[in-house]
């Protein structure tokens, strides 16, 4: 039984992995992530980029021509093979599963389609009471099984060699998509909903936050050593209303998942929130370019890892320029406390071997220290 | 002669409005704005919003149907008329010349084609150093008569009600759109070249500056009493890339115009901006509501009119939140040196008379003062 609406053009098959065996994180061999999510001294800091499973990647658009998005994420095969390209194409530090925030949608009855290169769409938005109290919760484990078989199998795949970070999308982030139905430039109707329908609002997060934090609970269970939190739509909000309808949610999270695993926080474009979110009991927050290396500690108090925040349209610069850039970032995070990635998804239009120079790049980094 | 291409329905009618009397700002009656943006004591703070004469007004719809784009904007009666709506309808304290930051491109021999509903596009996006040797900075006073036209005919029609404020987009802006050719979401081919041909980004840039100028100072002497240069694309760029990319160019602007008429600079998302150009030629800087009142107030140290930020969404709230809202922020950012405003354009979805609702609430605000 599930409420999954997908237009599959093949049967999904589902895998069996072995989940008897637990992973602990001393089996892990390259633990920079961790060790940075933890705040203990790294050699130099690790680095992964925000969709580096992306559609830079031909070996991905191939994928992408041949099973239509929910086959991709709903097959662990498939998901498993996507995660696992740019360990080994990029040599990143870290593998994060291919999935999509919207399977949390999808898993409380809510229909999503994806239309390639259009981006998602639910035709029932959510808009009454009624609406609300249909939603489902519960049993996660069923309705997304397919994550945690993929995530498992992904697992065995590393087979220790680096971390596997699982995640979810922020209770904003999903509302905004459930109340307006689509992608939006300013969330007018998310909006509107969050401010005249304000009980029915908070309803609605508080669902979301609810199954999200099984969700993620049970993504650690099928073997994410670590898990983000993608808030995409948080900067449309004020500090204020950031306040009211985003962080409660992000703490309740945090708190709630993170004995299970570190928690990395991504609420984009919210630099007015920093000094709050590193009080929280995230590991990381993850920062975007429009705040400087160097503000962001301070209005971190240098109390917590940073995660970021190269503007992505800088890998379509000579690679030269992107490495010394990288340089530059490192040099103003300092790399203690701190994971290198982009301040945002890396984009299609990307050369791979770009993408690999800004990894080359921090790797890089430790030996410039080790001169000196 | 003209280099502009359009695509006009029906011919233009130019009118031949008197300039020979100049209008002094002591001519004007309700003068609030011009007085916050000298610093001069308020009885109330001044209140107009972006994109007041827009989609959110039935007559301007009616007016949409019937001409073109580029008619509306090159036709003096038309854009006059355009202008005086909301000042006649809503009540604000201040028109805005009805016009588009891209006669810029066109002005410099640039083709901007404009589908209502689908945005603007350049066909011929700006590529090669012969690109831009290409284009002209000079006429801009033929060129664009057309604004001149109406922005003296508007004047006329206000007769010293309220004043007049003309308008440039920022150089950043306008190369955005001139690299692109189009609107997008991360601007990245406007970044790659600013990244990897920054001796020509720099060369565009100066040339866009250099008309705008010319313009700006133009708008002045046919009208217009302050003018706002909307650098709507600022926030794409990261604190270290709008120092080299578009602060000195907003800069240059505000230092050769300020003798004519005060300026607003309006670079939208640059929080970590307010600082540098609150110690700028600019008499006001506009913030969207990414900042709060009081962090604009700070990070400006009190040195500056600041103007805005009310979300437009908010205008989509049942009419008491909005002047509840409304009321509150007036109460953060204090009526001295504030012009009351909305943190972006005003959208089309927006009930009139919400937006009624919003001008009606600054301008009862002077009445708590008093009973207080």
């Amino acid at each position: 039984m599930s409420v999954i609406k997908n237009d599959l053009k093949r049967p999904v098959r589902f895998t069996k992995p072995d989940r008897s065996k637990e992973h602990s994180m001393s089996e892990i061999k390259n633990d920079l992530l961790l060790k940075a999510l933890r705040k203990e001294k790294v050699e130099r800091p690790p680095v992964w980029m925000m969709r580096q499973a992306g559609r830079y990647l031909p070996d991905y658009i191939k994928l992408r021509d041949k099973y239509d998005f929910f086959t991709r994420v709903q097959t662990p095969e498939l998901a498993a093979d996507i995660t696992l390209k740019p360990f080994h194409q990029i040599g990143v530090d870290a593998a994060i599963i291919f999935s999509d925030i919207l399977v949390i949608p999808q898993a409380m009855g809510v229909e999503v389609l994806m239309e390639e290169g259009k981006g998602p769409s639910l035709p029932k938005s959510i808009k009454t009471q009624k609406d609300i109290d249909a939603l489902n919760t519960n049993n996660v484990d069923e309705y997304l099984k397919y994550v945690f078989d993929a995530l498992s199998l992904t697992k065995k795949e590393l087979n220790g060699a680096v971390p596997l970070i699982g995640f979810a999308g922020a209770p904003w982030t999903i509302f905004c998509y459930m109340i307006e139905g689509k992608g939006s430039k300013t969330w007018d109707n998310a909006k509107q909903f969050a401010y005249t329908e304000t009980e029915l609002a908070h309803q609605l997060l508080q669902k979301i936050t609810t199954i999200t934090i099984d969700y993620l609970k049970a993504q650690t269970k099928a073997g994410a050593d670590c898990v983000q939190v993608f808030d995409s739509w948080a900067g449309s909000l004020s500090p204020e209303d950031f306040k009211i309808f985003a962080q409660p949610y992000l703490l309740q999270i945090a708190n709630a998942v993170k004995d299970f695993a570190p928690v990395i926080l991504f609420p984009k474009g919210t630099w007015y929130a920093l000094e709050d979110l590193s009080k929280s009991s995230a590991s990381a927050i993850g920062i975007d370019w429009a705040v400087s290396p160097k503000q962001a500690r301070a209005l971190t108090n240098n109390n917590i890892t940073l995660q970021g925040n190269f503007d992505p349209a800088k890998l379509l610069a000579p690679i030269p320029q992107i490495k010394k850039w990288v340089k530059e970032m490192i040099d103003d995070f300092g790399t203690q406390n701190y994971i290198a990635n982009l301040g945002h998804g890396i984009t299609p239009n990307v050369p791979v071997e770009h993408a690999k120079a800004f990894v080359e790049a921090v790797k890089e980094y430790q030996n410039q220290d080790l001169q000196n």
